[in-house]
């Protein structure tokens, strides 16, 4: 039976959205319940300035309670070199470094070029721990909030420049804006594929802003990606525009790729319990449909 | 450029789960501008019976009105030959026959069985004006709401039973629940494809229940499939799962197929405002996502 990875990121992508306070036990609770629900990969929380994300200022505690889920391979989100030795001081084992295609999101996101960024990133790799994984994202690989849409061979320059230095496990295209086309995001996975053999593991993680979340996902499975970034729920809403949905709804491609005979090994009945838990937050933004439709009361 | 046709069900799909009824004149204006928008086939009515569905006890004065926008396609669903004769006596020119796959469902929604919709089908087909069009709607054709997932060879089976009859000019396969994943969508129109070349067209109606509304006619489209069933601002609902969304939205399929470089026709700002206006309506349950996107505060 062929099978995908689902990277839970709603602990880190979508708890960064809510507004109020979650506080720690519940962020570990949470945790635990969708390591019971059988994701046995998650981005924990995110080494980030507590000032500038208080919702994540928990991030040592909430590292330290994901490790001791025993088989749960948890990555934490750092943006620069600073965070990433706060991260490995804390005890990460999975690094998940962002830097973004366009200089003008990277300077919004991190106050740094994207040149700048890639020598963070190759600063990183030179004080990685051993056995320690580096998932490196992509922000802005098919389109940037700020300049349009981003051509193939911007995004596929920036990797060559990137990969002079050590290589990370894995590289996640982001849709940061959720407005790519699965034309798109099959063609860019199709080349990225050819001209970097030697990195063995491609993720896509896809927005549902414009309701191509699932589109897009199949698109990239169809192009030989088999790992993908979800948020239970749909936590998350887009960070430009408010209001809308975000992140691709973790119980959304679970039905989708089991519907096609394809296993994630996670329990969707279980998992749906938890998007209603992280749905009722005080502060949640959700998207999605598979909730509203499992719960819709049945004529039948 | 290659293209797709986008049939509007809206008029039809959408208004007849609208409880309040919507006046004639606001039917006729909304059709109006959907064709301004450059939407050039369109679900106009339904031949029903006035007190199952009085949300279209106005067929008539509809199919006249719509016959009236030069270049307009105007279908008209009827679900039985009682219905049709009402229809081509109002001066309907593209029937619109539905038939469900699964008895039960069958049953359910025209208090027949499947081989006796069969057999009106056929008699349809001898009495169809000169040059009147037949599109014919396969309901259940992947899932049903009684009996869970439809064999393919279930479906291909009723097919080859119909097309005993007068050939239709095209063929819809629609996803009844909105159940269906993109792998069983792409496996059957390929069968039906290979087993059929005698009919010309196939056609997707697609529902958004499960979030896979972009996702399956995206595996439709890329098994050769042109025309696609929408609903401007996803109107319609689920009818098997009150609080859920149904149809898919018609800016939805259109921001993913000119996004991909496939011209549908229709300007996409025109199409907007239509949603806008058609999703004020009273007791309007709507879906989709572009339009939320689209209209939320943009901070940038």
């Amino acid at each position: 039976m062929s099978k995908v990875q689902i990277v839970e990121v709603g602990p880190r992508d979508g708890f960064q959205s809510v507004g109020p306070f979650i506080p720690t036990e519940t962020k570990i609770d949470l945790l635990q319940s969708i390591f019971s629900a059988g994701i046995r990969r998650v981005e924990a929380t995110s080494f980030v300035s507590k000032s500038a994300v208080p919702q994540l200022a928990d991030a040592e505690a909430i590292l330290l309670a994901a490790n001791q889920l025993q088989g749960l391979d948890a990555q934490v989100l750092i943006p620069t070199e600073r965070q990433a030795v706060r991260a490995i001081d804390a005890g990460a084992m999975h690094l998940s470094f962002v830097l973004s295609v366009s200089d003008s999101h990277n300077y919004s996101n991190v106050r740094r070029s994207t040149s700048e960024s890639i020598e963070e990133y190759a600063a990183i790799m030179r004080m990685m721990p051993v056995g320690a994984r580096m998932r490196l994202n992509i922000a802005t690989a098919f389109d940037c909030p700020y300049d349009g849409r981003v051509d193939e061979e911007v995004t596929t320059s920036v990797l060559k420049r990137i990969l002079l230095a050590p290589l990370p496990n894995e590289i996640a295209l982001c849709d940061t804006t959720g407005r790519v086309t699965p034309d798109h995001v099959s063609t860019l996975f199709e080349k990225c594929q050819r001209l970097f053999p030697e990195i063995d593991d491609w993720a896509f993680h896809a927005h549902d802003t414009y309701g191509l979340g699932t589109a897009n996902t199949l698109a990239a499975w169809n192009a030989g990606v088999k790992i993908f970034d979800a948020s239970v729920a749909g936590l998350g809403g887009c960070p430009f525009a408010p209001g809308a949905t975000g992140n691709v709804a973790t119980e959304d491609l679970v039905w989708m790729f089991e519907g096609m005979g394809v296993s994630t090994g996670i329990d969707f009945q279980s998992l749906l319990t938890v998007a209603h838990r992280v749905a009722a937050l005080d502060g949640a933004q959700t998207g999605g449909r598979v909730r509203d439709a499992m719960s819709a009361t049945c004529l039948l």
